[in-house]
C-alpha cells in the first residue's frame, strides 16, 4: 500500500489560501484552536489523510461506528476581510519521525498544489505549571514576520524554547522555508498536564488578528471553565499527575 | 525478500464468503473463538502468509519439528444455514504499525479476490477485573450492521472503547470501509490477565447466531473450567499478576 | 546504499557442503563452538557481509586498527570422512526483525548457490541457572532428521523451548525449510549469564558425530575452565549478576 | 521526498582536500573541535544536508528564525602548509542504524566527488570521571597511519575502546576503508557529563600537528574555564549527575 493515501470529496479553487495546522501535541493546543475556528467560520472537509505512520487503530463513534484513524483538511472562502483558509487537524500526528517527515511534505505538496501563499501552525509550550495568563510565543521563517507578528502581542525570545520545535508544527516551518513558502508558529504557553483551551484561545487571539477575521469564543471559554474547575480541585487536593496528560500524542519525543 | 509472502496450497471456489478474523490479542478471545469454530465446522488450511512485519522466529512443535511463525487461512463451504467461511488466524499480529497496515491491506486484497462480501473480526476488550458474565461490545462499519447485531446482544456503546480498537480487528474495519466492505467487530469483555475461553464463547455465541451456523462448545467449555480453576486459586492465594498475560501478543500498543 | 553488501575474496567451489552458523546469542554459545570448529579445521575466510541492520559502529582490533562490524563465511574442503563445510560467524546478528528476515533470506541465497544440501544452527538455550552438564536441546525441519540426531544424543522435547526460538539460529531453520533445506537447530544448555564454552562443548560433540569429523577440544576446555574460576568467585561472594551478560547480542528481544 | 537532501550554494573546487568530521556525540567534543577550527581558519559553508533520519524538528535561532536541523559542509581553501579542508558538524547524527549508514554512505559519495584523500573524525571517549590532561585515542584503517599519529602523541590501545566505536565517527573509518579512503579517528577523553572543551582542544592540538595549520585556542580556553567553573562547584556540592549530559546527542545508544 501507498505510505500515504490522499482521498478527496471536493477540490475547492481557492484565492491564496493561508494554511493552518492545529495538530494534537502538548495540551492539545492547536487542535484545539484549529477547530474551533473550523466550527465558527463553518469550514468544509474537502480531503481525508490516512497513513501507515498514523496508529494501526480505529476511533469508535457516536453510534458503534468506526472510523480509521485520520488527518483532515477543511477550507473555508472569504472568511473575515476576504481571505481563503486550509485547516489540517486530525487524531495524529506521525508516529515516528519518517513519518513526520513524509507527511509534512505531503502535506506540502497538496496545499502548494491549492496555491497555499502563508503557512500559521498552532501549538503548545509546555512550562510544566499552571498558567494563569498564558503567554503566546512566536516563531517564523522570515524577519517581517517577526516584526509583524509582534505587533499582535507575540513573544519571540531569544533561542526559545530552547529544545527547537518538535514534531508537524516545527517542520511544517522547516520545510516550508525550503519551498520559501512564509510561516509562522504560534506556540501558547500551557501546562502540559492538562487539555488546555485557555492558552488556545490566546493562540487564537493572535491568529485572528493576523488574519484580520472574527470569532465567537463563548465554547472555548466554557470548556476552560470545565477544566478550571477540574485543576482547582486537584490543587485542593495536592494531586500532581505525574505524567502530562497530553504527552501520548507525541509518544515518539522521548 | 518481500515484505509478506502467501503459500496457497489450494485456491478454493467459494460463493460470497464470509471473512472472520481471530487473530491473538488481549485474552487471546478472537483467537479463541476463531479456532474453535475452525475445528468444530472441519475448516480448512488453503494459505499460509509469512512477513518480516512477524518476529524472526520458529515455533517448536510435538515431535521436535520447527515451524516459522505466520498467519493461516482457512475455509470452509456450506457451513450452518449454507454460508461459505474465510478464517484468519495465526501465531502473531505484525509488530510495528507498518506492518499491521501492510499486512491489512494484503489480507484485504486476498479475500476481495475470492469474493469476500462481510467481515467479521473477533477481540477481546480488556477491562483489568474477573468478569463472570462478559458482554460482548461491537463496532460496524455501517448504521442497519449496528441494529442488526443489537437484536442479538451485542452492547454499542457511545465511543466505546474510549481509546479506539487498536490492531487488526480495528484496523480490517477500518479499511475494509475505505473498499466498502461491510464489517463488524465484535470484543469479549475480558480480565486481560488470562486467555480467556468464557469471553471467547460470549463471542461465539453472537457470532453463531449472525452467521446461522451452530457449534458444539464443550470444548471451550472445557478450557473455561481449567482458567477458573486457576483464577480461583489466585484469588485465594490474592496473587495479583502485574501484568497481562497476553499482553506480549500486542507487545508495540504501549 | 544496499541493505546488504557481500564482498567475497574467494568463490570456493564445494561438493554439496554442509551450512554451520554460530552467530553470537545467548552465552555466545554458536558463536564459541563455530569458531573453534573453523580454528581447528583450519577453515578459510571467503566473504564478508556488511549491513546497515548492523549496528553502526567498528570494532578496534589489534593496533588501533578498525574493522565494520559485518559476519563472515568461512569454508573448509574435505573435513572427517570428507564432508565440506561452510560457517556463517559474524559480530552481531541483525538488529530488528525485519533485518533478521532480509540477513537469513540473503544468507539463504548465498549458500544455495554455493550447492548446500544441509543446514546446523548453533546456539545456547537459556535456562537462568548455572548447569553442570549441560544438555543439548534439537529441533529440526524433518522427522528424520531429529530420529538421527537422537542418536547422537540431542534431546528434542515436546514444545521446548516454549517460546519457540528466536533469531538467527531459528530464522534460518524457518526459512530453510520453505526453500526444502534440510534442517537442525543445536541448542547447549546455558545459565545466560556467561559466555559459556562448557556449553559450546557440548553441542560440538553431537556435532562433529553428525558430521563425522574430529577436534581436539583443549582450547575450549581451557575457557571453560576460566570461566568455571569466575563463576566459582561469584558464588562465593554471592553476587547473582542482574542481568545475562550476553543479553546485549540480542537486544532487540524483550 | 528522498531519504536524505543536500542543497549547495556553492561547488568548491579543491586540491586533494581532506575530509574533517565533527558531529555531536559524546561530551561534544568532536563537534567544538571541528566548529573551533572552521571559526578559526574562517572556512565558508557551501552544503546543507537534510535528512528523515534527523528528528523532525526546528531550531529557533535569535530573532525567533527557525531552521531545520541538518548537518552541513563548510571547505577551506589552502590552509596552514596549503591544505584544502572540508568539514561536516550539524546539530544531529542519524537517529537510529539506518540512517547512519545511509547518511555516511551519502557523506562519502559526496566527498569522493570532491577529490577527498583522507578523513579524519573526531568524538569523545568517555571514561565517566571528570579528567585533568585528556589523552587523545586513536584509530585508523592503515598500520603506516597510527605509526604517524603516535608521532604526535595519539595513543592506540590494543582493543580500545573495548565496545568498538559507534556512531558516525567509526562508521566512517569503517566505510572509508571500504572505499579504499585513509581514515584516522581521535578521540578525546572526556567524562561524558559536560560538554568538554578541555577535551576538544587536546583533540585538535593532535589534529593540527597531522594537518600542519595552526590556530589559536584562546576561545576554546575561556569556555573550558566556564565549564571547569561548573565543575569545581558541583564538586564542592557533591553533586554527581545521574545521566551524562550529552548522551541524548547519541540516543538510540545504550
Amino acid at each position: 500500500m501507498e505510505n500515504i493515501i490522499i482521498r478527496y470529496s471536493e477540490k475547492p479553487k481557492l484565492n491564496k489560501p493561508v494554511f493552518i495546522e492545529g495538530l494534537p501535541g502538548i495540551g492539545n493546543v492547536g487542535k484545539l484552536a484549529a477547530e474551533h475556528l473550523i466550527d465558527e467560520l463553518g469550514a468544509k472537509k474537502f480531503a481525508d489523510i490516512y497513513s501507515k505512520y498514523f496508529p494501526p487503530q480505529v476511533m469508535v463513534q457516536d453510534g458503534g461506528l468506526v472510523k480509521l484513524v485520520n488527518n483532515e483538511l477543511y477550507y473555508v472562502k472569504n472568511a473575515g476581510k476576504g481571505v481563503d483558509l486550509i485547516f489540517l487537524v486530525g487524531d495524529y500526528q506521525g508516529m515516528n519521525p519518517e513519518g513526520q517527515y513524509e507527511l509534512t511534505d505531503f502535506v506540502l505538496q497538496v496545499i502548494k498544489e491549492l496555491g497555499v501563499q502563508a503557512i500559521f501552525t498552532l501549538g503548545g509550550y509546555g512550562v510544566g505549571r499552571i498558567v494563569d495568563k498564558p503567554k503566546v510565543f512566536g516563531a517564523a521563517t522570515h524577519e517581517d514576520l517577526v516584526k509583524e507578528m509582534e505587533k499582535y502581542g507575540v513573544v519571540f525570545s531569544r533561542g526559545e524554547p530552547g529544545t527547537g520545535i518538535v514534531g508537524a508544527s516545527g517542520l511544517l516551518l522547516g520545510m516550508a522555508f525550503l519551498h520559501d513558502i512564509r510561516s509562522v508558529c504560534f506556540m501558547g504557553e500551557t501546562s502540559g498536564y492538562f487539555v488546555d483551551p485557555k492558552s488556545a484561545r490566546a493562540v487564537l487571539e493572535v491568529l485572528i488578528k493576523a488574519l484580520g477575521v472574527e470569532v465567537d469564543f463563548s465554547e472555548l471559554e466554557s470548556k476552560a471553565k470545565q477544566i478550571d474547575a477540574i485543576t482547582a480541585r486537584l490543587r485542593e487536593a495536592e494531586v500532581k499527575p505525574e505524567e502530562p496528560a497530553a504527552g501520548r500524542d507525541l509518544g515518539y519525543i522521548g
